[in-house]
Order: C-alpha cells, then structure tokens, then sequence
C-alpha cells in the first residue's frame, strides 16, 4: 500500500508540470485585456477538482469566477476551508524579468513566473495534497472546501459579496491559506498576524492643459508640486504618519511580543543586503521587524505626472497624481482612518488644484490566539513535512479575505506560507523553490491528519 | 520725394505677398523630412538680402544654415545686430487647423500659417524696413547686421557656437529681436527682462528592484515618498524656495517698479480663467505679475516612480525620478544654486536611498536698465510705428540667444514684440495681425533713425 506521502514523492515531477502549465496562463487579474485568460485559470483549476471528483461548481460573477470545489465524506470530523487565488499581479516592468513571466524556468531549484509563489505555486500544493489523499486512501481525513478566487490582487470584492451572501453554505471549522512566507529558508512559520490596508489613488488636477514653466511658473499652481506637498505632509521627520488620530486604536506592543520577535533569527544586515540597501528607515523606536509587523506604515506606491521622458521640457503640467497606501495594524478602522485623510488632503489642497481622492480598498489587521489547537494541529503537520518545527511570526501584508472569513464566518484563518520573503512576489523574477513546493505538499497532506485529531468544533 | 514711411504704406500688399511666400516652406527644423524645405527658407530670406544689396553670407553648419546679412555703409553710427529664425515649429495637431499651415490665409485681419508670428512675420518686419530705407534713401540711418537662423525651434545650437568663435566679427552695439508679443491687443510693449532657468533630474535608486510594501513597507526606505519629501522640502508653505542662500543675490524690487506692474492693464481673473483655475497660489506678498517676471520660481516638470497603471498595485517602487526647474531672477547664479541645491539634497537623503542629481542647463536672468538709451529709441520707434507709447514689461521664460548676446558679445537686446499672446505659437490656427505686421514696419523703419541720434558706444 502506497501512503498519500509516498504517492507525493512519486508525483513530484508531473505536479511540477502540472502548476507549470496554471503558471502559463497570464491571469492578470487588474487588466482588462487579460480577462478571457482568467477565466482560463479558473476552468484549469476547475478541472483539476474535477478529475479529483470533488463536487466543484464555478460561481460567475460580475468580475471573475469562483472556484468552490468539496469532498465533504467525512461526516462529524472538521470542515477546512482552503483558500487561494488564480489571479495573478501584473509582470511590469517586462524588462527586468530574466525569463518571460508566463514562460515558467526552473532555474536554481526554484521555479520562476508571475504567480509561482502568489499563489498558484502556493494554493496547488494544498490541491496535491488531497489527490494524494484520494489516490491512495480514497477518502480524506476531514472535511475540505476549497475556495479559489480570481480577484485577490484586484481587491476580493465579488469574492467578499458572496461569501456574506452564503454563510451557511461555506460554514467550516478553520481557514487555511499558504499565500504567505517561511520565516526564512528552512525556518517554516506559522504567521499568526497581519497588517490590514487602506489603498488610495490621489488625482489632481491644476490648469486645463500643460502650460509653459517659464511663462505661468510661480503664479499657477502646479499639481506636481502640490503632489509632492500632500505626499509629504502624511509623515513627519520620525516616521509617525500625520493623518490626525492615525495611532488613536494602535495597540502598544507588549513587552512578551517584542523579547518574541527580538529572539528570532532575523539578520538584518542580511535583510537590507537581499534587497540592495545599505540601511533603513522608519518609525523612531522600533526595530525593523517590529515596523514591518506590528506597526503601521505609509507608502507611495507610484506616482506621475507632466514630462517623463529624455532631456529638460519646461513644462508646467496640468495633472499629477498618486496611488498610495497604509498598512494598519488590528484594531485600526480603514473607514475611520479614510475620512480622516481625506479631510486632511482638503484642508491642504490650494486655490487652482481639484482634487480627487479615490478609496481601493482596505481591511482591518487580524491576529489569531497562539493558543488554539488549531495552531497546534498545523504545527504537527508543518513538523513532519519541514522537518523542522515552525516558528511563530506575524506579516506586514494584508490578507483582506482573513478579515471576511473572521467577520463573515467566525473563522481563524491558519496562514501556512511556504514561500520565501525574497521569492519577489509582485516584483519582476518571482519565483517558488521547488523543494518548497513538495515539503508544502506533505505538510498539506499531514494537516488534514491532525486536524482530523481535534474532531469538529462547531 | 518719398519718405520710407511711405514707402512701407504704398506697398503694405506686396509685402504681404511675399510673406506668404515664405510661410508656404515648410521649414519645421525638427523633422529631418522637411530638411530640404528648411533649407528652401533659408535660400528664400538669403535671396531677399541679396536683392536690397546687402552683404549675404550664408554660412553651413552640421544642421541648418545661419544667414548672416549685412549693411555697414554708416560709419560711426551704431551697429544694430538683428537677430530672427527662419525655422517654424512643427505643425501638428493637423486636423486642428482651419485652414492648411503652410497655405497662409488671410481671415479677420490676420493671416494663418505656421511661422506667422514665430518668427517668420515678425523678423520680415525688419527686412522690409530696411527695404523701405534703401529703396527710399539709398542708405540706412545706422548699421544693421542681420543674424537670421534655423534652428531656433531645436535649441540653436549651431548658431550659439558660431556666435562664440565670430566675436569679433559680430561686434555690435545692441541686438534687436522681434519673437515676443504685446502686451495686449493696443498695448505694444518693450520686455526688458527675462527670468533665467535651472532644471535638473533627480534620480532616486532605492531597493535593487520593486517590493512587496506590505513585507517591506516601514522599514525599507521607498524612494516615492523621498522623492516627495525632497520636492516638497525645496519649497516652505509661504512659497519660498528653500535651496540655502538661493536668495542671496535676489534683488528686491524696487517701489517704482512694482507701481509700473500694478498700473499694466492685467485682467487676473481672466488669466486665470484662461488656463481654466479658479486661481492660483506662489511666494507670498507678490502679486501675480510679479510673481511671473520679477521673482524666481520653482516647478516640478515632471514626475514618475512605482506603479501607473489601472487600480491598485501595493509596490514598494525600486526608483523614483523627477524634473525640476528654477526659474531664476537676474543676478542669480545659476551655478552657485545648483551647488547649494546638490548639498541640500544630499543631506536629507536618508540611508537606503542612492541619489544622483543631473544638471540640464542653466542660464542666468537678463534685464536691460530702463534707463537704458536704447529702451528710450526703441519706446519712441514703437510710439511711432503704433501710435502708442509701449509699456515696459518682463517675461517669465527663457530665450537662451539674449544670454549668449550678453555673455559672447556684450550686448543687451531689444525685445521689441509685435504678436500677440493669443498668436498660438507653438499651437495649431498660428497667426500674425496684419495691422501689427505693418505697425511693426513702421516701428522698424523708425528704430534705425532713433538708433542714429545715439551715436556709438563701442
């Protein structure tokens, strides 16, 4: 008898194969000339459930399809919900990738494309895992419900519309999602909080065309220059973002947490060197874990405006703007903290800019108990598939869906990330290592095990 | 006997006629199709030259030719050094033009064609005036060096090198430049200063490559909001430029000075509304005017970093960039502010930030003294010609030739404009009053009799 273990050992090659041929599809998600290439990932995924013989429906939607797909034959054992998403970030900019993003190379013990980490490379490590299960046992040990969406790098909104429409159809036991990273290579973690979102774009609008600098320069306001201004004018000279009550429900850190994250095994000249700096800046009083973590930050994510092309124009433009973004920490209030901003950039908009502020999206920081057994069962599972026993981390990302899934179906969410922190997700070169990829696997397949071990909460 | 006023008025029509002949080549310097065209114009004005029996040179150089014409049949009297282009912007947008650029056409009492104002119509004024003398009186009143170029549209180089190796061959007394406009309809006008310029790239290199910035965000430093926090921090909220020293040298106006501007005919609510604001901010305790001629200014002209495209991208940019410029009063350095600027920017640029500053051009302000000899020839030439004393004005921008006049031969240069602000230079539907046309004859043919009763200089 093969175990579900063995039968991911033998499979290793054609599962890579298999996620290569998801990662060909450019799914991206935010532009519309991709939009039939989408839905392509979505029927791919769809199949894949299919030839499984999970029960699998694909919920259209205004934007792009969900993939809900079942084996629910074990009755009075736990209900998983495993979430992931097909979609994927745009490549841009092209030039930077070594190979094309939807041509995925393995290269290095890593396999690289657009998505390989975020999440397709992740999410298919969970659907392996129950066809090893189905393949060799021909039952699982719990419950599962995948739940794959096609709009979590455009804002989750048709996703977050259905699942408050269907709360008792999607009720479970436990969330589990890998869109998340390993503490370090062969350090695997268990990320137990994340950092929650508020996303803006910023769009002013000065004189109704470009003018020249020489002639109109220091009599019209120019919008780059207020651009500037406003951007400028959200934090101070210590890194404290000045969007009055910004900090108002920010929780201190408790002195146990800090000895926590002080105690892992960060390198930070490390950290500043991957990524090609010679240091850091942030908020006065804090280490660098602690601001990716468990402290809010502010930051411009583009910005545009007049001429941006070779040698000097003298032009004095017409428009500029800015997409921008803080990330909370729980208890922060995105809602709260938008009007406050909002007030805030009108009351510094000058005579002759329109401004317009537009609200993406955002969701509260989460935090899940380190004392749940669930905690617990997936830190079995992580053991035995790593061989090595997890540590507990938090993110400085936002998982928006963690929030839904906490509010709408009273679910803690076991974030299992079996990335990397340097697999450039959304960045030009992303990639997942291999090696990874197949422990995820395994440790996918144990979690159904040991959660099967805490019988069925609700 | 027949004055050369007369003369001017008894053949308004030819003169007409034979600008149209010029304003039918084509001569758009930028575009490489039309180089045969811009030489065409430059055989065409050449060949005007030679039929009044001035002394022709036209002189090659690795772009388009310069036509060097004179007439130095007045011994002790001054030298004019008249300076023109024979080079036109291009064209387009075409389908925005009602009736074809290069078919000049009379309508409303102006004539339409690309080149009518800038500078073909108004450089022919001088010519004909000299026509009107010659033809006339068989001698001018004074000397008159014409420096006709083509390549005014594209940055004069060529010309500016000749000007620098002919010193002594160019030696005059003062230059002449009809390329700017009245102040208003009725209202012709002497500008008298011109605000110099700085303008620079700032380049910001942060992370090696593009971040995640919820992973990254508060500890990494993004270069987007440096490049904020630095355009922002170059000006205070009073509108001041905060470059130290940078108005070390600014010389304040003068009471007299600032009554002349506040007694100019300008409609601020209509300039405003003109460019489509609902008005305007700069350095405080300056009024708009003066804000635009008389005291330095700084614009972004162009910004870029992260991510422009649809909804929301949550990136931690790797670069950030702008251009900015300076818009410089006389006596400013621009060397000096670029020093200072180089030195304020590298001290607020915080670890994990490489920046580098590029220097594009510079070039200082120019005033002439009012109570210069040849502001007072040129103010009753004009009174003459239009039959109005003109107003003193400045202007905001640049016009590179009247520094090189300064710097290579010592002269200060006559900005005698006889468009219009409404002219659509540089724009489709450009035009050139009839009346102004031949006002500025007029005006011309009265200059080198003004310019004799101040005998030499040199």
């Amino acid at each position: 008898m093969t175990t579900p273990f063995e039968y991911a050992e033998q499979h290793a090659s054609r599962f890579e194969e298999e996620l290569c041929d998801w990662l060909r599809i450019p799914s991206v998600s935010a532009d519309d000339a991709h939009r039939d290439d989408v839905r392509r990932a979505a029927v791919w995924v769809a199949q894949q459930f299919e030839q499984l013989g999970l029960q699998v429906e694909q919920i259209e939607t205004p934007g792009h399809p969900i993939v809900l797909a079942e084996w629910l034959g074990a009755p009075g054992a736990p209900t998983a919900l495993v979430y992931g998403h097909y979609d994927v970030q745009p490549p841009d900019p092209l030039d930077l990738w070594q190979t094309p993003p939807f041509e995925p190379t393995r290269r290095d013990g890593n396999i690289y494309a657009r998505g390989a980490t975020d999440d397709k490379g992740q999410a298919f490590t969970h659907i392996k895992s129950v066809e090893a299960w189905l393949r060799t046992e021909n039952r699982l040990p719990i419950n599962v419900r995948f739940l794959i969406e096609g709009e979590e790098e455009i804002g989750s909104e048709h996703l977050f519309a259905y699942i408050a429409d269907h709360r008792d159809r999607l009720r479970s036991d436990v969330a589990v999602i890998s869109d998340t990273s390993q503490f370090a290579p062969g350090v695997p973690a268990i990320t137990y909080g994340l950092r929650g979102i508020c996303y803006y774009e910023l769009r002013l609008q000065g004189p109704s065309q470009d003018l020249h600098s020489g002639s109109f320069g220091g009599a019209i306001t120019n919008p780059a220059n207020v651009l500037a201004t406003m951007l400028a004018a959200l934090v101070d000279d210590h890194g404290r973002i000045q969007v009055p009550g910004f900090y108002d429900d920010v929780e201190p850190p408790t002195d146990e947490e800090r000895r926590q994250l002080a105690a892992l095994p960060f390198d930070q000249s490390a950290f500043f060197s991957e990524v090609g700096v010679d240091g850091g800046t942030g908020e006065e009083g804090y280490t660098t874990l602690e601001r990716r973590w468990i402290r809010p930050s502010y930051d411009v994510n583009g910005l545009w405006g007049g001429y941006q092309g070779q040698g000097a124009k003298t032009v004095l433009p017409s428009k500029a703007g800015a997409k921008f973004s803080f990330r909370l920490v729980p208890r922060q209030n995105p809602a709260k903290i938008t009007a406050a901003l909002r007030k805030m950039l009108e009351s510094i908009c000058p005579p002759g800019i329109r401004m317009q502020l537009i609200d993406f999206h955002g969701a509260p920081g989460v935090v899940v108990p380190l004392d749940s057994p669930f905690i617990s069962a997936a830190a079995t599972a992580i053991e035995k598939g790593f061989g090595r026993r997890p540590v507990f981390i938090r993110e400085g990302g936002s998982i928006p869906v963690v929030s839904v899934f906490h509010e709408e179906l009273g679910l803690d969410t076991l974030l299992l990330g079996w990335g990397q922190s340097d697999d450039n997700m959304h960045a030009p070169n992303e990639k997942f290592s291999l090696a990874d990829f197949h422990r995820g696997i395994l440790a996918s397949a144990h979690l159904w095990e040991e959660l099967r071990r805490l019988g069925t909460s609700g």
